[in-house]
């Protein structure tokens, strides 16, 4: 009756959804308070409150059609230039709103950038492991074939070797995710100048040039003085994605645009394929009264610090009781090495004290758990007893 | 550099967005007042007071990362139960909330559920004349084949020759928008009973069930107590794609929904390849603040009454003067014949007086220019004068 393929990608539960339903269930059981649920990477801090005065103050405007109304396709105008102006003040670049396109979110930038960039099965896209699942997807459903690069242990930068090995003339695009769902990890400026070496090595040797796709929905959340640099700066073939589902808390909102900078090559063409992937996967206008909002709230942030309060306690506390993690300096998630080398079968064990750590083999990589630790404080605090008994179930 | 096919789509603009572009640029020329802009199907009242005031009290809520988090992929279990309430009261059904996928708007509505319907470059899915040009872009960009079936003059109900011709083996799907962009016809009742027939006999005779996929932005606009049927009840295999941008005037939120009924063939599993569509293109989770929205106003709608003053005025200004039109029952739109059989050539021939109407050509047919009357009903009073001119040049 339907399409098979689809038909499977909405009968199979992820992972992560599958812990988190488990994890309902057991509250009913025993109690919410004494589940620790470390599965969902949701944000846990509200919007900021100059996002909720914007949009309560658009809301009561006498012209409601215009706060409704359809934008153009691309975005509209004073919103794009918003964001021209924030990122050129932030990190000295140059942007103008012709750069933009908006998008419904951080899914709609992804699907659409590649289905500008693919366009034959042979088309091949490289996404570096660890990696959110559902790129998978989205590389598949562009019409494309997605080869994952194995991750770089126990740093989770860039697996240099093998990228290079997985190049071809096939390839059109690399897809990067700094700060990385799952790992945490941020890449480094020397990676991301390695990165650009290689990409621009291999684009004179298969004759074409290589895409970057950096999505960067976790960009503002880092600590430590960590810097996260600004890949159109090294790399001129570079795609960013981008959302506000972390940094306004808006998941649900679906805000976000793609950035196709002037330094691509040929890239207004490049833009007028974003533009016709929007169109073709109906995808045209991003919704309009939040995109009226960020056009106010650009350079706002929601309080990240929490995320840091957070991150602080639960690395110290599991580094205290002998954990290994890989250096958790940006978005919200603890990659843990799992204590033995099935990480499903480690996820299963922690099941055992209501702990709910998501296996790393959907991330493209074996033998870690995450925990996302956008949760409520007090709950890393009372989870540590139990982290503690797992560990020496392992280690007695 | 990117896919040829999205940058055709992204390059060529609409002639709908050329004649609008055009009319700004005469506006410039000799005053917005002498333009007589009929290019653009855009909602010209606000969103209910309702819709205000219920987003503007959600957005008063103390709980922001409820109002702007994730809803389940599907859509907000409570917005989806508010709609199906809606429709069971309306129109007499049994829907349930695990009837509904909510969607950011009608294309993606449409986008969705062709993906989950479609899997093959083999399978066909035909359409309608006169029909909503992106059909043909979004039916190709799903991986099927678009079939085109020709009008039936004059009175746009179907072409049931030419529909029973084109089905065969391969047919999938066959769309339909009642009330109609850009005839502004509606579907009577027996038109969708025969409609129902004919794929009853159809899908027998080619051994597997045929879908109907009606398109109803525009449910709710119609005129001199015609109704439109609610074509679940006729014909089991029914997909409903639906959108708030005409009803509540909200044409920027993207906010809408797909409806598989129960008495879908396999309805389950093609309600799974729904889910995996939306996944698959990046739609999980519509906005989150218009699905709480329309969990409070599902039953409202904007002031309709003023298309239907504007209809009267421009309807029977023209058959006044002498012109003929498709009898204008339901929607924004008038659907004049032109008085040259080239209706490009006639709409080329009335921007002289600064009259702006669509050539029918894009829309599937020959001989028609579309007025889209969701304007200021001043304007359609001083364009009076003009259409007379246009006409006295033909007839004198």
């Amino acid at each position: 009756m339907a399409s098979e393929k689809m038909i499977q990608y909405g009968s199979k539960r992820s992972v992560i959804r599958e812990l988190f339903e488990y994890g309902n269930q057991r509250a009913r059981e025993v109690g919410r308070e004494n589940v620790f649920d470390y599965s969902l990477g949701n944000p846990a801090v509200p919007a900021p409150a100059a996002v909720q005065k914007t949009a309560i103050e658009l809301l009561s405007s006498d012209d409601l059609m215009a706060v409704h109304g359809y934008t153009s396709a691309q975005g509209d105008a004073a919103t794009r230039q918003a964001v021209a102006d924030h990122l050129n003040a932030t990190y000295g670049t140059a942007f103008t709103a012709d750069n933009f396109y908006m998008t419904c979110g951080a899914a709609a930038s992804l699907t659409i950038t590649l289905k500008a960039l693919t366009e034959s099965p042979e088309d091949e896209v490289l996404i570096n492991a660890p990696f959110f699942p559902e790129y998978l997807l989205f590389v598949e459903n562009g019409g494309a074939k997605p080869v994952v690069v194995p991750a770089h242990e126990p740093d989770f930068q860039v697996n240099f070797e093998a990228l290079a090995e997985r190049i071809n003339v096939h390839t059109r695009a690399v897809i990067i995710n700094s700060p990385n769902n799952p790992s945490g990890v941020v890449y480094s400026e020397e990676t991301i100048e390695k990165l650009a070496d290689l990409l621009r090595t291999k684009s004179k040797e298969i004759g074409h040039s290589i895409f970057l796709i950096s999505d960067e929905p976790y960009r503002e959340i880092v600590f430590d003085g960590v810097t996260v640099p600004y890949v159109t700066k090294y790399y001129d073939n570079t795609i960013v994605c981008y959302s506000y589902s972390k940094s306004l808390s808006l998941p649900g909102e679906r805000i976000g645009w793609i950035l196709v900078p002037d330094a691509v090559t040929e890239s207004r063409t490049v833009y007028a394929a974003v533009c016709g992937a929007g169109r073709a996967l109906g995808f045209v206008c991003a919704p309009s009264l939040f995109q009226k909002v960020i056009a106010k709230c650009a350079g706002e942030t929601s309080d990240l610090s929490f995320y840091r309060t957070n991150r602080d306690l639960i690395y110290n506390g599991l580094k205290k009781i002998g954990y290994e993690c890989a250096e958790p300096s940006g978005a919200f998630y603890l990659f843990i090495r799992s204590l033995e080398p099935d990480a499903n079968a480690f996820s299963e064990h922690a099941k055992r004290y209501n702990l709910l750590l998501v296996p790393s083999d959907d991330f493209g990589c074996t033998g870690y758990v995450r925990a996302a630790y956008c949760v409520k404080t007090d709950m890393i605090e009372r989870s540590m007893t139990a982290f503690r008994k797992l560990y020496d179930d392992y280690r007695s």
